[in-house]
């Protein structure tokens, strides 16, 4: 039986959405559909025009013998603000305010659509970087670094605070956190990072920076390099901050625990 | 200027695909498109007919006023077995054996492609059912939550056996850890579950059954409903297991110390 175009055109799409970062040679196409190559070349054209159109992510064919396609999902500066807008909104609800002017952020970070969007936002921020591995500390930095990692489609993994068997020989650091000063232990699986690896660190939220810069020594300590840091939210902080380079989505720049008003702006994701 | 078909293919199947379980009214599209409603019906056959032949889900018509569209997502028995085996042979690698006849498995819940193969199986397993969130303990089982939340499309909330001030109140039980026997605690942020929610509880490794009886407590606490209750892998356990009805998609039949040989074999996820 013959396929026809707008079957191919539907499945390509959504081989190629959930295959993000990944090279496919057109023979894959030819074969998963018999179709021939000059037909599948003009169903990638098509979708490459739709993708860019709806700011779905970028599609680019690599030409030659070792060739195929890539999609690199990106979202457009005016969609990202968008969405941190209306998580502004969120977030400044007043019903978020914890003792200690902490803000309640684990139910935004439990929700898949959110999540999406959020890995998105992230992902698009890197775009033609080389990156290896997003590295995250347990338990609410999980979630963004699991989101990017779908976008970005490499491995991520946890550091911890705490030791547990299950994670065999680990190497550790001590840092100091930023907010109180105190020292504090980190430790992340040996085997579960590679010598030279290009990591980007990701986590919830940032206030001195400690926990970043924790991250920041142990890869060190595994002779990989940082790439980049993104977190979900960051909070003015009064001190000196451990960490100089970084991107926020999400700016947490007051907070009245008297009349309980939270102000949130805007990262400096998008101050240029 | 006036939207083509294949164009409209290629949107819509990336809608649909990034919004699971939602009830989308055909008006939406016939907007988005510029469409007519007629157009879009014929647009939808297609992607029904496409999906259900490459397995990668079911597109069903709601027809009247409040009616619209929704995406299942799905895995075929043939695909999920493929996937297991495959983990199977993955898991049985020698090295993967620790001190105390625990297996190491960060790595693979760290690797998005599988993630999502995973995430799509154990939602196959509850089409049909109401769910109103997913349910998980810190921090290996988060991985496993988040990818079946993507699919469902519902929250997932997380367990946490450490108290965190950034979770506001929170309910806690005592639990007894099936494989240690010692008594433990486990909490949730009181805020994260409604009362009557239907809860799927997911975690990633299963050996006296402890933890997870553990979490059915808290949703007792909370006045919700368990649903089901599914894990990456069960280890075989000599003991009277703490829960009766659970489904695997690994089973850690037979761990050797001495010769570091593993032997795993698919879950009861394929039993009938």
């Amino acid at each position: 039986m013959k396929i026809k175009r707008s079957e191919r055109l539907i499945d390509m799409t959504q081989y190629l959405l959930t295959h993000p970062h990944t090279l496919t040679p057109l023979t894959y196409f030819v074969k998963r559909y018999e179709s021939a190559k000059s037909s599948i070349s003009e169903d990638l054209a098509i979708i490459k025009k739709t993708f860019r159109q709806r700011g779905t992510g970028r599609l680019e064919t690599v030409p030659g013998a070792a060739g195929g396609v890539i999609f690199t999902p990106e979202m457009s500066y005016e969609e990202a603000k968008a969405i941190v807008l209306a998580l502004c909104e969120r977030l400044s609800e007043q019903d978020r305010l914890l003792p200690g002017g902490y803000v309640y952020l684990s139910d935004l970070l439990g929700e898949p659509q959110l999540l999406k969007q959020v890995g998105r936002i992230i992902a698009s921020r890197y775009v033609g970087k080389k990156i290896d591995a997003v590295m995250t500390v347990a338990t609410k930095g999980v979630p963004i670094a699991q989101a990017v990692s779908y976008y970005l489609n490499v491995p991520f993994v946890i550091v911890r605070r705490d030791s547990k068997i299950t994670e065999g020989s680990t190497v550790s650091v001590n840092y100091v956190s930023g907010s109180s000063e105190r020292i504090e232990k980190m430790e992340l699986s040996k085997r579960s990072l590679k010598r030279g690896s290009k990591v980007l660190v990701v986590d919830d939220f940032m206030k001195g920076g400690g926990t970043v810069n924790g991250m920041r020594a142990l890869i060190e300590e595994f002779e990989a390099e940082l790439v980049g840091i993104t977190v979900f939210a960051e909070s003015t902080f009064s001190g000196r901050r451990m960490v100089e380079e970084y991107t926020s989505l999400l700016c947490v720049r007051d907070v009245d625990t008297r009349t309980k008003n939270i102000t949130v702006v805007p990262g400096n994701y998008f101050a240029d």
